[in-house]
């Protein structure tokens, strides 16, 4: 078997296990903001910069997981 | 065993899975507006703005791991 | 092995993984608007235009997906 | 082994997979709908009507999905 | 290994899962369908109408997926 | 390997899926009927009439999977 | 391989299967008709006989999908 | 590879199948008995009865898959 | 292959699901018998006595299960 | 391959799923009796004596699973 | 294969099983002593006392099975 | 077959899991922390404080992890 | 295959297990003794040192696990 | 296959368990905390120590874990 062919595979199911994983923490974290914002109408703007520094630490952490996969896709 | 092989594996299912995330996640996301705007009317364009900010962070991840996945499809 | 003989698995797989996701995504997000719009029935054009604009974002990242998996599948 | 072989197995395991999402999926959102028509009997018409669209949305992904696996079936 | 092999191994996982998605998705639809023609019997006649509605949208999809399994089980 | 031998697998294993699911879903519903025909003892003649169109649209995908299965294992 | 080795295996999962669905749904549905009946002792016999009634439909389905089981364990 | 090999294993796993699907699913109705004659303490005698007539009927079940495993253990 | 040794794995996983099944069931159980007596202290022992014929009967599979694993074991 | 091999695997894993269970079923009936004793502390100690003849009755089948594992890891 | 080489990987395992689940399950009913005593902080002795025990009884069990783990790692 | 090649698919996954263990995790705790400044819109500042401190408790661990699987990708 | 192979595989599975169980674990419980200690903060110094108590018994069985992975680690 | 390969395997997979489990963790008890601290703001900070004091018992056995996992990548 050729040495790469087993990163290949790696890089794309690890590609779709990270992005499986931040859809759905965001999707978590959006929803609590969502409702949040819909129960107090007043507070959204807070709520919708807290929403973005939680998602932006999340995006963080799943573009650098993306980069290792990317590393193995374009050996 | 072709080299190319297991990425082509590699490419189908990363894309499933990154698709199965990101709708899922934008499914629970959306669901959470949906019942917001319904429980208060008034705020629906405010949460529709949320909503597709959200979302949009959830595409962005999205597409990044579809597109390394497409990278190994086509190569 | 044929090196296209992983790419139809993949193809097969990774149609049904997208099709799985993208249907329970829009069934949360549908089910929620349903419910919203029994408790709010004068709210119910606004909801439905919210739905449709979330269910729109799914598809789009499920058609994306599914033409990753038919590209393999007619190779 | 036959290069058309694990195209077949594809082919069934995609085909259930699309629609063991497609009936969940819409599993989920006619219990909601019915559900909603029950507790606003006078929001029926509107409920089935918004049920309907939204469910299908989620054929016409299982359907696109379902083309793919016959493809590879009648290969 | 002979080409047919895997395509019957399919047709009998891929039956499997149709049928367990649409029971589990008329499971839930019809659970709650009959919470709400218990919740308010004098409903009932419509809410049964778009149990069936719903049913058959579901059914459509998973006898679509059956013809698939069958397709390749009679090869 | 002889080729009807992963046929074999196939339709025990599909019977046991086709069971699975149907005895899910009709436990779910008829759990549902069974409480709503104890808060409201009068609609019960009702809702069994509902209970039993249900679980018949199931019965019916599940002996159409179950005969897939069996053609498999009597071959 | 013997080509009913696998048929053996599959009998065996398969009755597993078949006997953990059954036994879930029968559990699901009687332990909904305990509850109803503890609610109104007065309905205990008509909840009891849809009890019987519903759990015979999934009985029905679970020993079909046993004695294809069967057929292939004295094979 | 012996012919009765994998109907060994296939009896152990099929036996463990079976007990983990009877346990949970009488544990559930039994659950839900405790729980109702802890509400209406006066309903116990009746509540007991349907209890062990829905245990008898996953007991049935369950011991005719346990003797589909049985036979092949001994074979 | 030795044609005991897939025997042997099958008693140790089998005797493991035997238990794992037997345990959880126990614990559902008896844990809604131990919040039933302490609602009502005062039906304690007829619950306690309820408890008891339910686990004897989660028990009697288990331990038929478990001979089953035993008798692979010991060949 | 050794035929005690795959007994060896069987007895590690063996013991592993009986413990699981066995923890998970006594820690779902303790924590209801922990509930209960803070609920209805003069009810405290008959909680307790009920606590422990359950988890004696798990830890019965508990103990008889990992006798069996144990023969096969000092064979 | 060296016969012990399997021996080793289910030690692992089952040890990584093991404690999976005494951790669960302690967590669990530690999980509802924290809450009990905070609602009764007059009961929390009584309280302690009753998880130290019921702890205890899980860990018999954990480590009976870790031992029958290290019996087969130091082999 | 290749040293590295494993080590190539252990740094895909694993960074795949790291990252999806991350994003439920933090998704987990800000949605909790919106939900409590939605509440108390008061207390937004200090909320946000702790949710910062806990993410970075996760984001250690998590970098950690990757630097893990990086030295792998790289090797 | 080198006899110590499976033991490396066997290590870091089974530690990567013993410390999933033991991070959810004392996730659960302390989870439970932050709501209470907010619940009523006076009571929140008995309710810590129950914590630690509680945590000190996962730890115990984790590190004993983590102890039977790294002799296989090493060897 | 080389001796240290399936050691990389694992290292990759049991630090990406660790760090899933550690994550799940730690996002629950800071997920209780923060809703603890948005109920009773004067009690944060006390909360915040006792959220720290358990994030540090959970990241101990991780970095314990993803010790073990670095000495077999490094070998």
């Amino acid at each position: 078997m050729d040495p790469f062919s087993l990163g290949y595979l790696a890089a794309g199911l690890g590609a779709g296990l990270c992005v499986l994983g931040a859809a759905l923490g965001i999707g978590r974290l959006a929803g609590a903001a969502l409702e949040g914002s819909a129960r107090q109408p007043e507070a959204a703007g807070d709520i919708r910069t807290t929403m973005i520094i939680a998602a932006a630490l999340i995006e963080g952490a799943t573009f650098f997981g993306l980069i290792v996969c990317i590393l193995m896709a374009i050996k």
